[in-house]
C-alpha cells in the first residue's frame, strides 16, 4: 500500500511516524508544508520540513518536541549578545543543517533537491517533499496588521486574532517535483492531524495539488487536530472558532470539503458526528492523543482503516 | 601616545595584547587585514579582524590559538554529516558572528561598521579597522596554479610553494573610514610580527595606505615574526626564502623599504644587524617570543621604545 500524506511539523510529524510504522517508511511519502518557512540571519529555514526530516530520522528533541536532540545554542547566544536576530530559536545543530540548505538554495538548487539530499544525508527511506519550489509564505491578517507568519506565530507567540490567512505566492506556485505523482499513485490519502489554515492551507493553496485531490480517485482521509473542541498545541481551536464560527469536527470537515471521504477525530467529539455527515464526509470516531508511539501507531492505523473500507 | 598598528591574525593579535598593557586599550588604534577574508557556507569570515577581536577582548582560545574559548562544534558536525563544506574549522560561537555579520554585510553596512559594532558589543575601547572595506582579496600563484589564500593556507595546510602573491581587488581598494586619520594623527606607528606577504602585505596593497606609511612625519617600527630564521607558525619563513632568497632580518626589512624607521627582531638573528642597517633600517635586537603576558608585554615595550628614541 502507498501513502501519501499531507503535513505540517510537529503534530504531522509525529502522525508520520505512525503510519511509517504502520505501512514501513518506504511506502510513504510526506507533502510537507512551506509556507512558515523563513529567511532569518540570512538563512533559509523550513521549520515544518525539518520537523519532519528530524521526526522521521529519529534525531528530534522529543521533549522539547520541536528541533533536534542533544542541541546546543552556542551560535545564537553569541548572535543575542551580539544585538542580532535572535527571536527565532535555532540550535547549532540546526543551524549546521541550515548552512547547508541556504547554500544550496543559492547555488540554484531547488527546494525539493536540496531536502532530498539532506533526507538521504539522515538515511530517510520516506520520500519527503516540499508542497513547491516556488515561493509561498503565510500571512496573517490581524488587528495589529498583516503579519508574515513567523512573525504572529514566534516572535508574538500566536496572541493576534486572525481574520484572514493568505498565501503568498500560492496561485502561480506549481507543485514540487514528485507531488502530483505522490498524489495520483497513492493508494490512499492522509491528512495530518495538523493546523488547518496555517499548516495544510498552504499546501492546499497550490492550485494543482488542490486540483489533484479533488478529483483523486483513492481515498482521502483526514484526522482532526482537536480533541474536546481544543488543539493539543498550537492556536488552531482559536483560528477555527473565529474563521468559521466554531470549533466542532463538522468544522474541521468544512476546511476540507471536497478534498476528503473520512475524517478521524477524537471521542471527545463523538457527539459532533452528525455534524460531519451531513457534509457529506463519513465520521470516525476514535482516541487520537499521540501521547506515546503506541497510541501514534494506532490512531495511523485508525486513519488506514478508514481509508481501506471507504475504497 | 598614540599608537596605529598594522597587524595580521594570531600573531599580531598577541602582540596587540602587548601594546594594550603597555599603553592603555584606548590608545590603540588596529589596522588589520582582510586579504584572507572568505565566503564559506554563505558565511562572511574574517578571521584576522576576529583574531584580533577575540583575543583583544579576553574571549579567544589561548590553547588552540584561535577562535572562542569555550567553543563547541555541532554546527559544523552537522556541516560535515549532510556532505556540507567543512573544510574551515568553524565553532558555534564563531558562527554567530558571522551570521550577525554577513547579515549586516547584506543589508548594505560596510565590513568596518559591521566591525565597529561587533567590537562594541564585545565592550572592546581598542579601534579594530579593516583596512578596507572594499573587496581585497590574497592570492597565492603555485606550481599548483592560482589559489585563493585560504585554499592555499587552510584547506592545502599551505604545503604548495609561493611563486608570487597577488592582491585582488587593492589597486582600487580605498582605506576603510578612520584607516587614514589613524596613520596620520598617530604618535607612532607599528607594524605587528605577522607574515609580511600574505598578512601585512595586503594592508600595504592599499595605494592611499602605502602612500600615508611612506609619507609619515612619526616613526615607523615593525617587529620581525621571524626566530632564527623560522617562524614561530605559519608559512613565513618558506615565504620569505623563495620570494626573498634568505630568512633573515635584512631579508624581513626588504618588504619593508622606505615603510619603516626600525626593524626590532630576535636576539637568534643578531648577526643580521648590520645588513638591516644597511639598508637604512634601524636594526633593534631583543628577545621576540610572546610566550606570555609578560614576555609580550615586554616585546611591545622593546617596539614603543624603539620608536620614541627614534623620534
Amino acid at each position: 500500500v502507498r501513502v501519501t500524506l499531507l503535513s505540517g511539523g510537529v503534530g504531522g510529524a509525529r502522525f508520520a511516524t505512525g503510519i511509517v510504522d504502520a505501512v514501513g517508511a518506504g511506502a510513504l511519502t510526506v507533502v510537507g508544508n512551506v509556507g512558515d518557512d523563513l529567511e532569518v540571519l540570512g538563512l533559509h529555514v523550513s521549520p515544518d520540513l525539518d520537523s519532519l526530516l528530524y521526526t522521521l530520522a529519529g534525531v528530534g528533541d522529543s521533549e522539547r518536541g520541536w528541533g533536534r536532540g542533544k542541541e546546543t545554542w552556542n551560535a545564537l547566544e553569541t548572535v543575542e549578545e551580539l544585538g542580532g536576530e535572535a527571536w527565532f530559536r535555532l540550535g547549532d545543530r540546526d543551524i549546521g543543517l541550515h548552512l547547508v540548505r541556504t547554500e544550496a538554495l543559492r547555488r540554484g538548487s531547488p527546494l525539493s533537491e536540496v531536502t532530498a539530499r539532506l533526507a538521504a544525508a539522515f538515511g530517510l527511506e520516506t520520500a519527503l517533499l516540499p508542497a513547491t519550489d516556488d515561493r509561498l509564505r503565510t500571512w496573517l491578517d490581524t488587528p495589529a496588521g498583516a503579519l508574515p507568519f513567523q512573525d504572529w506565530f514566534v516572535r508574538r507567540g500566536h496572541r493576534d486574532p486572525v481574520n484572514r490567512v493568505r498565501y503568498e505566492g500560492a496561485d502561480s506556485a506549481r507543485p514540487a517535483p514528485g507531488v502530483l505523482e505522490g498524489l495520483r499513485e497513492a493508494d490512499l490519502l492522509l491528512i495530518a492531524p495538523s493546523n488547518p489554515f496555517v499548516s495544510i492551507g498552504p499546501i492546499l493553496a497550490v492550485p494543482e495539488i488542490r486540483q489533484a485531490l479533488s478529483e483523486r480517485n483513492v481515498p482521502c482521509v483526514a484526522v482532526s487536530p482537536l480533541i474536546g473542541g481544543q488543539a493539543v498545541k498550537g492556536p488552531a481551536a482559536e483560528m477555527l472558532a473565529r474563521l468559521t464560527g466554531g470549533t466542532s469536527a463538522a468544522q474541521v470537515t468544512s476546511c476540507y470539503l471536497g478534498l476528503i471521504d473520512v475524517l478521524v477525530f477524537d471521542e471527545a467529539d463523538a457527539d459532533d458526528a452528525d455534524g460531519v455527515a451531513a457534509l457529506g464526509v463519513r465520521p470516525l470516531v476514535t482516541r487520537t492523543l499521540m501521547s506515546d508511539r503506541d497510541t501514534t501507531r494506532r490512531l495511523a492505523e485508525a486513519a488506514l482503516e478508514a481509508a481501506t473500507v471507504t475504497q
